[in-house]
């Protein structure tokens, strides 16, 4: 169970960046749920069905501690939610998998990238620089879990290995503009930027928040042996 | 987290019995999150759609308990699970819900007669009379979930409920052919119906599992003011 700081939190009532805030992190979580549960009904076996199952069931834990945060700040999580309900129904319509296997890569490489977005964006510091935020992304263990079932698969045919780099670069085009956009609606989210130099321009930000993003996408596909 | 008796089920390996009633409880509870979790993605509100997902991750928590039955008898909870495993998706086939209301009720109808159907056929005991699982059938809150949510709403609106009320008898009709089915295809699940008069003949059995489990559909239907 995540831990917040209470007596922190409360000093800082209504802050419409912490609503912006706790609205994303809640939104990623709920979607990561939804997506999981959706792909484990398509898993070609009954153990891989539950394994996904059980894992789509533990990124609802994080949705507790974000209601305490927002309760602290005068705010209620799901109307902070609501603002970015649209954008993961317009990801899922401009990549329909083909099959199991792209499948599988459109969820592991788009909750990569938004997992990164969420670390790159949990800076969430109260006054005294404590963080208001602990272990909201958890790790599901879904990574290791594809790349234990699609590494070897991948390596044994290079006629897929091609076809899903392919697609992955594809979905991580999709991935990264969401992740721009998500920002450009909620500029408020900025002020979570966990980066040591400073922001310059809206330009400078976009492009330090791509190579982020990129530099973790490419980590993962490589894990898949697969070129990003 | 349930109970089991080790050291009584220890003594009853590969039960051929224990099998298919691990399966029928585990086909059931994965179901059940497959369908909440898709009942979830549907619901007009973003606090209703968490809601439905929590109760969703709940019936994974069943799996646990069964798994460690099925090792206990020497079998593959998993393959136990894949006879079942068509039934379900015929049921979704044949009762296309219109909106959501339809949705919920298809839920409701669905579930509570194979939640009745798990309690019919629970008297899973070891040869000393205890019993080999506990709270299987944990309440996930759904039906009162439901009550409060369509009551008030079918009680203000004659024309909705005059239309829930005939596709709630639509739904029944089909779910218990869903449960007559599953017995007819696993005759070893009979063994573990919890009734005090014997069985006699196949037709006896069938007609007394549908008085259990109409009786079952009746009050259901009487909680949200809808006539069965």
């Amino acid at each position: 169970m995540p831990q917040t700081h209470d007596d922190v939190a409360e000093t800082t009532p209504a802050r419409a960046d912490v609503v912006e805030m706790v609205g994303l992190h809640g939104f990623v979580q709920l979607a990561a749920f939804a997506r999981l549960a959706t792909d484990a009904e398509h898993a070609p076996d009954l153990r891989a069905q539950v394994t996904i199952s059980r894992m789509a069931a533990g990124e609802l834990a994080a949705l507790d501690q974000l209601e305490t945060v927002a309760r602290r700040v005068g705010a209620d999580l799901y109307e902070a939610m609501a603002s970015y309900s649209t954008v993961l129904a317009d990801f899922d319509r401009r990549t329909p998998p083909g099959d199991w296997w792209e499948r599988v890569v459109r969820t592991y490489v788009a909750y990569g990238v938004l997992a990164d977005l969420q670390r790159v964006l949990s800076r969430a510091v109260a006054p005294d620089g404590r963080p208001m935020l602990d272990d909201v992304i958890a790790d599901s263990g879904y990574e290791d879990f594809v790349v234990a079932m699609l590494g070897p698969v991948v390596a044994a045919d290079q006629q897929l290995s091609a076809r899903l780099a392919l697609w992955g670069r594809r979905v991580v085009g999709e991935a990264l503009g969401i992740a721009q956009r998500l920002l450009a609606e909620h500029p408020l989210l900025w002020s979570f930027a966990d980066r040591q130099d400073g922001a310059r321009s809206e330009g400078d930000d976009a492009a330090w928040l791509r190579k982020q993003l990129s530099g973790g996408h490419a980590r993962r596909m490589g894990r898949l042996g697969l070129t990003a």
